[in-house]
């Protein structure tokens, strides 16, 4: 039995497109002599629909779509992951489900029980949980499929109370198959790999694990589709963060031509540069955009967006703004010309001393007496943020997020001001990290110059200001942050491992100060286990750490 | 027996403060006569404490508290609502639950089995659904004792399998008491009643109900409060959006000295603008600050808003903002005077042409030879978002957003200009219900002028510019919305009803090619069954009627 694994990049709700890329990949599945074709979960439709999965039409057009997939299924089987209505009276109205499909007709309808309501996930919101779970016959092999979460409980997760697998293995089957929308984070990889890994020793068959690829806002698919031995040695490894279609021979038990190998290691931050590049990529692909624009400071994070953005859509389509205030120094505008002039960009210098000093001017009746703080240093930022949303206006430009992890937490920007944008590339990059991305991005060339990586950071909004001014230094920051955000650690936990009593309920307060801000950032690309966004919901008007 | 319903306005993590309110609370009920007095569901902590459950010390506070309070609890049982540990291995970490307690010590804890997890709700993602229900015996009473939504499968609700009563009424309860968190729309009040009459109706039993009142963040909660006897006639109603304390004596299977009542029907607009006002107050209030601003054109909208801001923190502490461009009529800068002398808030006239002129000087190499647009719109609506937010950062005031429900379903507001603030006041309400608040607001004294509800809404960014420019009319607009959003219904469904299918289908693209914008709006206070903001959680960059 010959079955390819389709890693594919699908587009929520965009049924034309997965549709023709199911179809196409049967065709090419087939023309490769595969007797069965597996797509990932929630394939037809995208993950994850969201509230269009309450909207009736929405599953009318995914019953539709599935039609049209079985009616090209024909002399190769498929499974492909959509939702399907529960028929039953009571209970939640859909079920994450996968079809297999043979000959042009659905043969059997599999449905996921483990359903993730943690972090980003909201499956509970909009399905009912499988209870029964059956295998499926196909060419005299019998498979035991499940979808991604099904597979979790296998090491007495304290989620989950069943264990659909436990089920399956009494119907002996041959080979178990698990489709999934996994998303990435640099730690998730290596957490699904002895999920999987351990399922296939405890069940004594071999696996095989489909992932989606590429990015849907702000969750990005790694891909990565692995094979196992029925000893649970890995045996094939699929590209990640790239479309992929491989095909495995199953024959006495395992998959023919494959020895165990080890893992393709790659380092954390060589994951995080190819997800976010994946994600700027598909956020325009898949927006219908293609131009980018963003301000260039000559500091490290909007550097880094930068050569990223030049990276996932090519230097022609980046516009940078180097906007100057009255406070910036010469060596900054010099660094990010350097900049500009190392990627290949377009760019633009629009100094905002002018829109600053008319804001001056206007509010000078209002502000009689009061000197210059804050207030005017926000009304610099805002004013960049007005010109580059003037520039993103007129030319159809997208504009980058260039705000840090560790700037989110504590709430260092300026909301309206370098807080605007479409997407957050770097918001979930603590600022440590975005020097090792630096170096990463470096590697083979010198594009990020040392004089930007090594300057001391600065918002320069007023004379000689330094972000170390108000802030801890950011191996302490980044450090505490980790222990709060991450880990969800208490301060009394946190200053227990040593860190300053007064630093720690500092930071922690000005985490909890910052929701409100937040809340009105951009979507952030995911690449750490807890990204700010959809899979951190804190409340604003709350008391708690405040 | 006596038993006491504490409706109270409680605020999330706010330990120190609903300890003390709880405390005042038992102390009250007992000097009343009390044998018992039940608070809400969550009391401990405040509704929705969302992510803050995941913390363990979070937990750990809530325990401390309810210590706390049952050393106060001597010669008075009571109830109260919080999160507690589930101690079994598998499952979910907490029970949303309640404790039952009798001198001093915790006799009972009842957990809820059904867990709400669509629209605003996630208790899935923190709680494990209860599975078994005991009665309480409390001085030869026995109490069924449920938490909100373990109420709600009366009717076959196709949401949940089981249904909790069912069980506690195999063990010959006297009365059901039932404790809620349940969050207002002008909607629910009906909705909650014919729940509540149908659960006393079929179960033959003297029902008490005791809500949350109070606004959390976007949430609020009306109180409300209420008794029926054991036929499903209501006895009485506690107030709307005020705390209140109540004592009903149980004697002969039902409330003593109460005869059937009609519910005190109150208006959708009515309703709606008691909870604005509440919202607003509760905003402030919980955050610690007493203070707004807002931008004022002399149109309606803000007008309401003003007018709300007014009765909610006084109109000492609100400070109206009026910011014509080039392009404002004489008229809206009277009307927008006539405003602030009738609701006696405080003003500043602050002109936005010399940041609009010094932003084209600065654009004019980058824009040469292209002409006026939207682009010089969205840089004067802008403008003006930097001076409210001036005037906020400059002396601690509040920023309150204007824009209506229609204007954020279309996306027509401009983000990061009109669409800045704190709180949204009225993005939960239509245009066409706006008119129906302003002309209630006038209801006793014409505080909004008659000139600003009958002019054409304009955000004067144009010369001559009119929202029905770009707009169907708002009767039109708000019902297809309705449908859209409320409804969930397909454009061939809402066409099917003899709208224009021209225009369903630009308005549904406008809808959702607006997700981007409300994404990074304020929260919003909600009045309706169906908000923007956490209670619709749209894919960005989907394609589904994009």
């Amino acid at each position: 039995m010959k079955i390819a694994l389709a890693q594919l990049n699908y587009h929520i709700g965009n049924f034309e497109y997965n549709t023709k890329k199911i179809i196409d990949h049967i065709a090419l599945a087939k023309a490769g002599g595969a007797d069965l074709v597996v797509f990932a979960e929630l394939a037809v439709c995208g993950y994850p629909p969201r509230d269009f999965l309450e909207f009736e039409e929405f599953i009318a057009l995914c019953e539709d779509a599935a039609k049209e997939i079985a009616s090209h299924c024909k002399g190769i089987a498929c499974i492909i992951g959509l939702p399907v209505k529960n028929e039953a009276v009571a209970g939640k109205d859909l079920y994450n489900a996968a079809y297999f499909i043979e000959e042009g007709e659905v043969k059997a309808t599999v449905k996921k029980a483990l359903l993730p309501n943690y972090d980003i996930f909201d499956e509970y919101r909009y399905f009912e949980p499988a209870t029964a779970f059956e295998c499926i016959d196909f060419k005299g092999t019998r498979i035991a499929l499940t979808i991604c979460e099904d597979l979790w409980n296998i090491n007495n997760n304290p989620l989950y109370i069943s264990n659909p697998m436990d089920v399956l293995i009494t119907q002996n089957p041959d080979v178990m198959i698990n489709i999934a929308a996994s998303p990435f984070s640099y730690e998730h990889d290596d957490a699904r790999m002895v999920v999987l890994s351990d399922n296939a020793k405890k069940y004594k068959l071999p696996l095989l694990y489909v992932n989606q690829v590429g990015a849907q806002t702000e969750i990005i698919f790694d891909g990565g589709s692995l094979a196992y031995n029925n000893e649970g040695q890995l045996l094939d490894e699929m590209p990640y963060f790239k479309e992929h279609l491989k095909t495995y021979t199953l024959a006495n038990g395992t998959f023919e031509g494959y020895a165990p190998v080890a893992h393709a290691e790659s380092s954390d931050i060589a994951q995080i540069h190819d997800a976010l590049v994946l994600g700027i990529k598909d956020y325009f692909g898949k927006s219908g955009f293609s131009k980018a624009v963003l301000g260039l400071s000559g500091g490290i994070d909007s550097a880094i967006v930068c050569a990223l953005a030049c990276r996932a859509l090519g230097p022609e389509n980046v516009m940078a703004v180097l906007m100057p205030s009255k406070y910036s120094s010469d060596h900054s505008i010099r660094d990010a010309l350097d900049l500009v002039e190392n990627f290949g960009c377009k760019h633009e210098i629009i100094a905002i001393k002018e829109a600053a000093d008319a804001f001056d001017s206007m509010l000078a009746h209002a502000f009689e007496g009061l000197s210059f703080n804050l207030t005017e240093e926000n009304i610099q930022a805002r004013s960049r943020g007005i010109v580059v949303m003037a520039m993103s206006n007129k030319f159809g430009y997208i504009l980058l997020n260039t705000s840090n992890k560790s700037e989110c937490a504590v709430g260092y920007g300026t909301l309206y001001g370098d807080m605007c944008g479409a997407i957050g590339v770097i918001g979930d990059v603590y600022k440590t990290q975005i020097y090792q991305l630096a170096h990463y991005i470096n590697k083979d060339c010198e594009v990020i110059p040392e004089n930007t990586i090594v300057k001391p950071p600065s918002a320069e909004l007023r004379p000689g200001q330094k972000d170390s001014d108000s802030l801890p230094d950011y191996d302490t920051l980044d450090a505490i942050l980790y222990q709060f955000i991450e880990l969800k650690k208490s301060s009394a936990a946190i200053i227990a491992q040593g860190y300053d009593e007064a630093i720690v309920k500092r930071i922690l307060k000005l985490v909890n100060g910052a929701e409100f801000k937040r809340y009105q950032t951009p979507p952030i690309l995911r690449v750490s286990p807890k990204a700010f966004g959809m899979g951190r919901r804190m409340p604003i008007v709350g008391k708690y750490l405040a």
